[in-house]
């Protein structure tokens, strides 16, 4: 076999993946459910100034590969550096990332918005510059959500937000596709991390609630749910270390320890957490809202970096606490007796965690809607050819496969689209496997319309979005 | 490539791969090492009344699949839906089980015990009902045993049972499978749990023996054992949530406490649990019983769901519990000091344990049989393709393969028998994959002697069942 | 596909795969910064008596899987056996030994050193064992060392250690390949094991520093690196069971408390540890020296086996502790923060701690050197073909693939350098597999350079080792 560099048949092996492909994902529009673009940019029809900007502005990623390659940080996220000598640096990593998703991502990137089929190097790297600097005005947000097919988006957002880019988007009448803000409550669950009784301040006046107990809480977050729920809310995140699972103590308790400024245990938070997703799931039951939760990311791990350049700027890694997977089963099994799940998608950062997540998730489905607890798309780390392969066909072998609601971005970009690609390509080519290999009839029609559900109307009917069909 | 769907060929992709299957696999008969059959439909013969009971009556794989297919539970366990109706809701949900193992098992048992070729899918589920229930009548229990070439079956028996129908089947004439009990005593073992109490009174019963303490229980467990062995027990099981290893409590005390209706800490059971099984090694050890440990199961983990379908109804999923792995080996070396380890399959539901096992059992082998230890066959959640590719080439990277016993069904069902073909055929390819790609000499002799016994002969070898050859 | 076995091909499977290895892996010379090889012999340059000396004297990889193939101690270990008769059981174990590395790892021995081109097995073993004994003399320590094209050897050495060979090797102007003494200071850091206080009076007395507190003790240790380091020393190595981090006690405190005689508890023991780590990364980062972190072993798993033979024997396993994955970066964080992380190089005996480590080396780069923290090469039981193509092709999906620093051979036996050549040719296969699949662009060139830097020009660099370039 030798197959050109990521021609149109990128990641397609056999006629089988590239009719499923050609004929039935690339056609699919994208719901992109789960990511963290900002919506003011949206709004406002954010052009970029230059391909440094669109690329190497906030994408973590791509700095975190910068360092490994041993550039220093004043030419990553320096001040002093030009966006130039940041691309520069960028161009000169790239080729050293052979394996990487980020090698794809970038050519696909490339080649989708820019125009540009070369691989990128040292050697070009000026005339791709040019090149793609002069296509940016005409590139904006807009333009390239219109241009990708993308009918919703659902960003990231506080509870104590006032949501104020999402109420001029909802308003604006030249606006095709659904901009959704998602309920992402990790600073009301933080209750031990430094901060909490600031943002308690903070939710308090955002929710016109004076905040001074786990009840008044929750009085609080219903109301701030009611109000995502009236600017078409769909979905809740939440970021947590791991599955908490602990009943030795009241919620209310521990929050009125925390509100005195004393300071709680990490049993005391696990048990207030407990107790506060048991009752958020019942509020986003009530309202059909999909609960999302993500876990297994130990984050900040380089203090000298974090003092210099925050959180989320690339010094993540992954935990690895085993019990997670029982205390899923704890966690799930209290909201399904306080009232029943709401529709759940699960995600860990430990790849390891793949099987106890997809074994766990048939304990908890029921009739209300095919695959109502999901196993999710391969998470940040995992975002690769090798970690979704293995997402995939883990699902399959555990689960119903053509119940799965599929891929999303995670991302900063607005580029990151493409992944949506990436994904159904090897999606595609899976699928071949196992009808070429005898596994599966060649029955093209079922097969093309398992992959159309997949890529797009399974999300649709999962997340029961509003004028979408 | 692209081969026909599931002809005679399935899973095998060289010809090296169709030699060794077809020419040396294929021929031997079965063992099945460790099944949960009811012994009494075996002696009774038991013949089915559609494809709905032998399918769908006890099949919890398959209830939990139409669960994830969004099939309400009035068609999947209901009273009130008919046999055909249950059947039509699996046609329905089996075409969307790509890439998961029941497509395959269903169509292996098609194939094999009902002469239907063509997948089943709505589109024919009508003729495949009729056609399967027209055969049912000729495939009763026995001869499903006997058209399999299955020489040897183990149950899975309550140490209190009365091994009623072994005793008959022991006696029959006409049987030619031999049929033997195995000893599972999980619930001697699970003293924190609801039932410990009622179930030491059974076994007093059963035994004949008054348990006031863990001397009279372990004088019980061996007139129990006593009686098992003479009814031609080879295997014993156990259940375990983790491998504990607890010596800081004594087993007496523990036990005492329990009779007085104390409660025990999961330290006093762990404890308790860890003494048990150091005694019961060596009663196995004695009377060259196989002892099976079976962890990292996390059980009923719907609680609706259990109470209203009580255990092994399909709300099963996957412990992490990471330290399984240091306390196998404190507990065999337990064993081992105690006076020496009877022959040991180690089983984890968690495939992430695969290397932990694999690397462990290397440490407690002996020249009493090449492989004493072993790392069993992927169970459960792991007993797919992939699963079993992993688990044989893990076992490939860290023992020597060619000592494996191979395959078990571990099924309710009798038709799970081409669970054994379905190992088998990818045993031989991937036996294939190293040949042909170089990696092993092309000498189909040897290779071909240890497909026959992998599939067969090392398992009469190390089970020792009398009459087998 | 059908390769002729293990021929100059073997494990290349295109054109790609053979250009890369032929071109490019096989002319570089090794690096052996790890391994297990005593100095004695090379300076002494030692000739092997038999096959059977080479091969069985000390390799427990072998006894492990003889012991797993039934073959009795006393033909392995055993003093009443001749060399032949262990050869012998390794010849019939061998053929059994499918898909695991130590057929290969034989095989490329034999083709390498002793011009033995057919597979061994009981029907050749005579001839076999004639033809490589009588090849044996002319095969000294140094001649295997010349032949193999190694030019630089890390050793493993204690503290305490008088490096009396490793003075000689220096001066010895016959000697072209370098070998440099490596610092493991296990013994200093199990405070809670058996013989720790006989080895403080050891280094005591090898360093003349009273060590009578943790004050002294970091005295004596800066002593002795200063004395490794006069001998070039380049590399440092911990085996610990787990990566530990408490800060709950003093150092200084719980060594007071060992040196009284008096017990600590392993939470005291991991305080101890973890400040002592701290410490030391310090030296090694003062000196240039790498700091290697191998943990996850559980060793001596088997009582009677360790009374009997000892450690180091062929008795362990995996350990399975989650929390490493978080412990390692508070580790590093805190050694960050003291001054900042020497180069590190971090191996887990577990393969699932895989993705936990590159994401983890990700959040703790420099400028310093690309890939300053490194994930090592896959480890003692992962150190087979699956295992390899898991550590590498999952450090290119989290990092900079380019930048690995490649192969070691952990080993005892002068024979195993073909361990090198194992890893080159899985490496030249991965990256062949991309090219070949349109996934990476086929620039001959830079791959070319790639592999010459993954084989050996990195380790050069990131080793900073005098006089090779």
């Amino acid at each position: 076999m030798s197959k050109a560099f990521m021609d149109k048949d990128f990641l397609l092996h056999s006629e089988t993946a590239k009719t499923l492909y050609h004929q039935h994902a690339a056609k699919m529009p994208i719901i992109d459910y789960h990511c963290h673009i900002d919506p003011m940019e949206i709004y406002e029809d954010k052009v970029f100034s230059s391909l440094s900007e669109v690329w190497l502005g906030g994408d973590h990623y791509k700095w975190r590969a910068m360092r490994s390659n041993g550039v220093p940080e004043s030419k990553i996220t320096g001040k002093d550096s030009t966006p130039y000598e940041k691309f520069e640096q960028w161009a000169r990593t790239l080729p050293r990332l052979v394996g990487n998703p980020l090698y794809h991502w970038t050519h696909l990137e490339l080649q989708r918005y820019f125009d540009v089929q070369e691989p990128l190097s040292p050697d070009n790297m000026k005339e791709v510059w040019d090149k793609a600097n002069s296509l940016l005005p005409t590139l904006s947000a807009r333009q390239i959500i219109k241009q990708s097919k993308v009918k919703a988006i659902c960003t990231t957002d506080d509870p104590a937000d006032d949501l104020k880019w999402h109420k001029l988007l909802r308003d604006d009448k030249n606006m095709d596709c659904k901009v959704y803000p998602a309920f992402r409550p990790d600073k009301v669950l933080n209750i031990e991390k430094p901060g909490y009784l600031d943002y308690i301040r903070k939710l308090s006046m955002s929710s016109d609630v004076e905040i001074t107990s786990f009840e008044s809480l929750t009085h609080a977050l219903e109301k701030r749910l009611n109000y995502f729920e009236s600017l078409g809310c769909r979905a809740a995140d939440h970021g947590l270390d791991y599955i908490m699972y602990n009943t030795g103590h009241e919620a209310r308790d521990v929050m009125a320890k925390a509100l005195k400024g004393e300071a709680v245990s990490q049993e005391e938070a696990d048990a207030y957490k407990t107790q506060l997703m048991v009752f958020l799931s019942q509020e986003y039951r009530k309202r059909g809202i999909v609960m999302q939760l993500h876990y297994g990311a130990v984050r900040n791990n380089n203090p000298a970096a974090f003092k210099a350049l925050g959180p989320d700027t690339g010094f993540d890694a992954i935990w690895g606490k085993a019990d997670s997977g029982r205390n899923l089963g704890l966690l799930m099994g209290s909201m399904e007796q306080s009232g029943g799940l709401p529709r759940t998608i699960i995600y860990s950062l430990n790849p390891t965690d793949n099987a106890q997540i997809a074994a766990m998730i048939g304990c908890f489905q029921s009739d209300e809607v095919p695959g109502k607890i999901q196993h999710g798309s391969a998470w940040w780390f995992n975002d690769t050819k090798r970690g979704m392969q293995e997402q995939i066909a883990n699902l399959a072998d555990f689960s119903v496969l053509a119940n799965f609601i599929g891929m999303l971005t995670d991302s900063r970009s607005f580029l990151s689209y493409t992944r949506h690609e990436y994904f159904r390509r090897i999606l595609c080519q899976l699928l071949a496997d196992w009808v070429d290999g005898g596994e599966y009839p060649r029955d093209m029609a079922f097969l093309g319309k398992m992959v159309e559900d997949i890529c797009y109307n399974n999300t649709v009917n999962y997340f029961n979005m509003e004028g979408l069909e």
